[in-house]
């Protein structure tokens, strides 16, 4: 064990003795330095250790803060590890949530995207501006499938700072994540086929599914250590199945992140069974710490690992620009594309293009980080200091989703309901689960800043879990 | 018959008789005025209602000249009236042809777009521009399916100008028609279903139909008079037809336009059936004459017509904004949009929104109108001049298209490798048909000026046909 390893080992354990509780502030970098006798980059790397493991958080101008210890976390008493689903049937549920979601003046914590006041709007309207006024009278056709040259270069030197080999060519650039998830399950599958998903999963995975008229296997994935893999394994071996769906990063709606253990081995699992593997990393640059966690398609030499970015979670909402690093079916996606919508809007690419290129890209994204990672927690202080004791709030480094666990008797979707008629919306847990599982969770939007309102809505939820009939 | 409809057929029957031949200038209506002894506003009519029947044509400046004679055209000798196809394929033709058309300063009479120097682009993204700078931080959620309000408005507006009827909550935004068309048959249709299509038709229909997996019903579609009545009545009453793919309005690949008449028959007879129809309008705007035909659409009482349009050949390529006025299926589309590609980008459809609302649309739609009709005749007249005699031209009014029938012997795929090799596209016949049909024909895109670089490109043209082969 390194020395930045023996003190980052020494402070995690007087975290876990309580000599510090959450929320405390740690002692300063210096006074550490003081204190231990050790080099500043010592004690640095110890911190940033220890924040890549969620254990402290970095707060602007203030060091370091002690994260919110884990909590007793109740999982469904009735869940199974794997759910079969010959029919999938979600899409008319989720749209009617979205609806009413887009109500005006809404509190949204059941929204899927970030603070919008968080994006660079201005500075990407000005990167649209001088695309437009510089672009050529072929752009249409230049920017046709698989996409913009220089944006598909951008994208694929963004996956080399991760130490990632991504060529352009096998990048396919989508409307949205949204798209580039659709083309992979369509590549792989055919109406009646078995797909692998997570249980609870993003519900446009169960969209697409049903879609396209596949069937799904649910397996069960812990809030904190994701997909089981005794269960993937059994269902691999088991079943035909045509392709494997979930996220390795800050998962939708749990917020947990694989261990690097954990992806080698979900991927040598696909691999054995020749099974390809959607990877949804929709929220990959929302990472704490200084250093970049790395997707399973890392480990891809196959080619099989179909990644999917976005910039509507990181960027901008709304400009509707994803990609797919599609490996050895890049071709086939194309085509699918070509069949579908054609292309992406080329003023989008080429806005996306320019901005992406400047420096501001990386300062817009170190600020992202660093705000959500606040906010997260600030949410989670505001929910313990005023929700029931007995909800458990699954707290997890990264992206600005917070998944509750309420009493077994409550019901989330009647909560849902309740805060709707009071202007709040959030995100029942049955959203995320195709056999109405998780009726006694809900994921929270913790991306927004703890105004009076965002308050006055948190003791809101409160009021109607206190009063929830039992 | 009135004074102006007796007078235009005067002037069409000298016509007939030789007195006035293709090219030739017609009287000028002051001239007209004076030898007739008929008021201004009858001889405009006159002139008007020829030229809106493709017997003449306006010139900027000069008056109005006679339009091509009908040539005597053929047909496929192997032709039959109905086809049926259980299985579609013909994507990866499409995807290679127009992947050959991208190369840089190939000449693209292969095209299926307008010449692109003839959209409003600097005007254009001065609105983008400005719509840029005022969005409101919620621009994404507001501009979610079924899509910006401002923007559908302004659509049910301009069907209110045609004396439609379609409410803005009809009309469903898209990523271009391509979406629209494919949200359209992925509502109606299931894998397996049998679909109608035109023979030939656009091969965007062929792709939708392979992508679902349906089956298609290709009916003998004339390239002067439409798609055969007898044919479809006969399918329609046969087959378990789930929904009918055509065009009304300038054709594509033909470029012929249906008869009121006839595009009563046609929805009529659906009726009956309880089809829906699918109508694929993207050259609405593209008409010759002073009044706007209207579609099939204008007949609908049922909400069964789902009316496809798109901006990309009337005002931009590339920004990718499309609708669909679904009539009663509106409600299933939007769910299908979320559940695949989400919404249309947000600034295209404010920039187009904003743009369509100003004076400038207008001015715009009728300058290319203009533009259009006198390209397409000095085309024409190219293509005589330097084609060999045995080669026929279809001249419809309207739209950007030439339709040529050449010898039979001739194999347009082969003129399609030949002419690559010289940096020329074309559109060979089998790409509208699924079961390699006319594969002596080819389509001319007739929008691009002619400049020494396009004749030069008409005579190797020619130069290929001669040497052709026996």
């Amino acid at each position: 064990m390194s020395k930045y390893q023996q003190l980052a080992q020494d402070l995690k354990n007087r975290i876990t003795q309580g000599v510090w509780q959450a929320g405390d502030k740690l002692p300063s970098l210096r006074q550490t330095v003081a204190d231990s006798g050790l080099s500043l980059m010592t004690v640095l790397n110890a911190y940033q250790l220890l924040e890549s493991q969620g254990v402290i958080l970095a707060q602007a101008k203030s060091g370091y803060i002690v994260a919110p210890q884990p909590e007793a976390f109740r999982y469904p008493e009735t869940q199974r590890q794997i759910y079969f689903s010959d029919k999938v049937d979600i899409n008319e549920f989720v749209f009617n949530v979205l609806q009413a979601s887009k109500q005006a003046g809404i509190v949204p914590f059941g929204s899927a995207f970030p603070d919008p006041s968080l994006f660079p709007q201005q500075a990407l309207a000005r990167s649209l501006v001088k695309v437009t006024r510089q672009m050529s009278p072929s752009f249409a056709a230049d920017n046709l499938p698989p996409g913009n040259t220089g944006l598909r270069k951008a994208i694929s030197q963004r996956y080399a700072k991760l130490g990632m080999s991504v060529a352009p060519d096998e990048i396919l650039i989508t409307s949205g994540a949204m798209e580039a998830l659709n083309l992979s399950l369509a590549a792989l599958a055919q109406a009646g086929d078995w797909v692998v998903i997570e249980s609870p999963t993003f519900y446009g995975a169960m969209q697409a599914i049903e879609r396209l008229k596949l069937r799904a296997i649910a397996v069960a994935t812990d809030p904190r250590e994701g997909i089981d893999l005794k269960a993937l394994a059994e269902v691999l071996k088991t079943y035909p199945v045509k392709a494997c769906w979930l996220m390795s990063l800050h998962q939708n709606p749990l917020g947990c992140s694989l261990s690097e253990q954990k992806k080698q081995a979900i991927y040598q699992l696909l691999c054995e069974h020749n099974v390809s593997l959607i990877e949804d990393d929709v929220y990959q640059e929302l990472y704490v710490g200084s250093s970049a966690p790395r997707p399973i398609k890392a480990l891809d030499t196959q080619g099989c690992v179909l990644h999917c970015g976005s910039f509507s979670k990181s960027l901008i909402a709304g400009y509707r620009v994803g990609w797919v690093a599609a490996g050895r079916h890049a071709p086939q996606l194309q085509r699918l594309q070509l069949m579908s919508t054609l292309s992406t809007s080329a003023p989008m690419q080429l806005a996306i293009a320019d901005f992406i290129q400047s420096p501001q890209y990386e300062r817009h994204l170190k600020r992202l980080r660093h705000t959500l990672a606040e906010r997260k927690f600030a949410m989670y202080q505001l929910l313990r200091a005023h929700l029931p004791e007995s909800v458990s709030v699954n707290f997890e480094p990264g992206g600005y989703f917070l998944w509750l666990a309420l009493p077994a008797h409550m019901d989330a979707t009647q909560i849902y309901h309740s805060a709707l008629e009071r202007g709040i919306s959030i995100a029942p847990g049955n959203l995320f689960s195709n056999q109405a599982e998780f009726r006694h969770f809900m994921r929270i939007n913790a991306s927004y800043d703890c105004s009076p309102e965002i308050v006055r809505a948190v003791k809101a939820l409160a009021q109607l879990l206190y009063h929830h009939p039992n």
